[in-house]
């Protein structure tokens, strides 16, 4: 099984912890979106990682990744098995792919590590300051009556747990820390998802990457022993080499 | 059952063709989402239609909600058996909604309708000239590619179908027909789907809303007979009373 897209993204995490926990190896080219190929325009038409290449299946968008993994390899289920349940599971995985994505990645993320480093643009502070004292305050509202005291979601690890957890990295690597006194709910819940095996295994990966230039992730990579495809899809280098915050 | 939402949204009207094919009844409270009272924000996050409500289950996404409504209504399947062709419905699905729900309605739509019609803007000229010539191309190309000759995506009528044939009603809506010389598979599959009964029950209601200033939309309902609910998630009235184009 090959993945085609970066340990820093959110999406590309999420997928790769469920192929942990379902056991399944793989190989990953760590592209950046912005910098693929044609080819991966051609697996990915939206141009989103993750891709999944498995023998002849090829897809792209993490949620229908998941769903199918979760199809074809059952064991253990990461969807709940009461209906109403799994539909809210999946309703959380999109509040966090989409309402998460825009502010945690298009906003705070992009702000602070993507404009800076990939296209050599200054942050805009006051856009900055707005994601910051508005929209992640109302995200957090939102996940505060969401989450539990103790555990998971629904009982068991589910994708919905893994969906919104994946997302707190990214906001740790933009130096965003959740207050723990206006949202100790929400702050001990990533910290609890964000500490299962799966999800520590992707960590030193994830902490590389981000202190080291763009054309040298695969070289690191392969010092740290990643399980590397041989082939890459990225063929462009970006305008700065580097993505360090 | 009950459907929040109007419908001249192609994300209700998705959902409502899945109720009819699988012979489930519901009342519906046809809201433009821009003018949903604060309870429809509780119930709907991200303030999206459709909303559903089967009993004690509250869901909001078109996608999330024909999911659910296949595994609690499985009869007849609207989702692929084989897991790849499962996979790859799922994926046209999320194209359709995604980047359909960009270019067809975010853009062409809001620009024709949307805009003149609920918040009493001007079309923006350029806007809708790069849409029609540069945006709904490419998708109409990537759909070319896609659709079959004959018959269904899957074989049997799947969610793919009804999420792609959705947008080409608020495509006519908008008065943009699709090249049949240029586009012959995509123009012949979207008047196919829409031919269906499912979804030919459907146009006269949007028909006539089409036609109607919007505070009035409940009121033609009731006189053709729509199924409505006696309560309202809508309290605000726009700014120019009327959607017509």
């Amino acid at each position: 099984m090959k993945i085609i897209g970066t340990y820093l993204s959110p999406y590309v995490r999420k997928v790769l912890v469920v192929l942990d926990l379902k056991g399944l190896s793989y190989e990953i080219d760590p592209i950046i979106p912005f910098l693929g190929d044609e080819r991966f325009a051609g697996l990915s038409p939206l141009r989103r990682i993750p891709v999944l290449i498995d023998g002849a299946v090829t897809l792209s968008d993490s949620s229908i990744i998941c769903q199918y993994l979760e199809d074809r390899y059952p064991k253990p289920a990461l969807y709940p098995v009461d209906l109403a349940d799994r539909a809210r599971a999946r309703w959380l995985e999109e509040y966090a792919d989409t309402r998460m994505g825009e502010v945690f990645i298009w906003q705070l993320f992009n702000q602070v590590a993507i404009n800076p480093y990939v296209w050599g643009k200054k942050p805009d502070e006051a856009a900055l300051a707005k994601t910051t004292t508005e929209e992640m305050p109302q995200v957090l509202d939102y996940l505060e009556a969401q989450v539990p005291q103790q555990g998971f979601l629904f009982g068991d690890l589910s994708i919905a747990d893994i969906s919104i957890a994946a997302f707190f990295r990214n906001a740790a690597f933009a130096r965003f820390r959740v207050d723990t006194e206006r949202w100790p709910l929400t702050a001990a819940f990533a910290g609890r998802v964000l500490g299962l095996e799966a999800f520590a295994r992707l960590k030193p990966y994830e902490d590389r990457l981000m202190r080291t230039p763009i054309p040298k992730h695969r070289s690191v990579l392969t010092e740290m022993g990643a399980p590397l495809t041989s082939e890459t899809y990225a063929t462009v280098t970006p305008r700065r080499g580097i993505m360090r915050i």
